[in-house]
């Protein structure tokens, strides 16, 4: 069964999941900072997984960009698969700007995290929810204690 | 016409092409590092080329990290398309070590650039040359004038 690994638990919120991947929302607001995980047990690479799962994920891949796009407007998404720290397969997507405290130079390790207000945040999550139709879609709206497992998902 | 943005053909050797993606060898010798350039004009985002090149890119990149894989033995592969400098879209793939300048940091910034001694490169380069078959492989013999343009690939 696969679980969403701890660390990954404690720095991002759920987003929702698509047919193959959790889509997470880093907690760091210094960027709008998307985390695509696919649902499978232990595995730590792209080119682990089997050819008809990494071409769903290059899928919600591209898809989750393409929101990310029409919602933030970035000059350029960074999309990366690193995992030297956090062993579970996950794959980062950041909208980038000029303004970014990290611009030009990856994100990783630049800058202090900063925490959203709550309002900041539900207006975030409510409008990756409205956006995110497409490649089986399902919001997430679960407490705490269903982080991570399969509860709390819903189709809008 | 494709052609090779100057940064990516002043940083990088040409080891060779897919059926879609130019592969590079970058010159940092720290790390065993390698570039996939999408043969295609002025697009920047993954998800700009169509789906037919994005499965395309996805089967080649697997392609290139298992055959990384096999040759180094990393601990991780790092996985990244940033370009937040260079225009141009490329995929870096880069064999990452416990033992390695950066580790367990991403490399981009993270120390000096090494150069690869000429008996370093040409042994790095026939291997690499030697293990990459499969997606239409084709290594690159040409001269510095040929770089970036469609001459000087062969079949092996």
């Amino acid at each position: 069964m696969f679980e969403l690994h701890p660390d990954l638990q404690r720095d991002c919120y759920t987003v929702g999941q698509f047919k193959l991947s959790l889509i997470l929302l880093h907690k760091d607001a210094n960027y709008p900072w998307l985390i695509l995980v696919p649902k499978r047990q232990k595995v730590r690479e792209i080119h682990h997984l089997s050819e008809e799962d990494q071409i769903q994920l290059i899928k919600e891949s591209s898809h989750l960009s393409e929101v990310m796009t029409s919602i933030y407007a970035p000059v350029k998404m960074n999309i990366a698969a690193l995992g030297n720290v956090v062993p579970q397969l996950h794959v980062h997507h950041i909208a980038r700007f000029k303004e970014d405290p990290a611009w030009p130079k990856p994100i990783w390790g630049a800058t202090e995290q900063k925490e959203y207000s709550p309002e900041e945040l539900e207006k975030r999550l409510e409008r990756l929810h409205s956006s995110l139709v497409g490649e089986d879609f399902q919001a997430w709206c679960g407490t705490e204690e269903d982080a991570g497992s399969n509860q709390g998902f819903f189709t809008p």
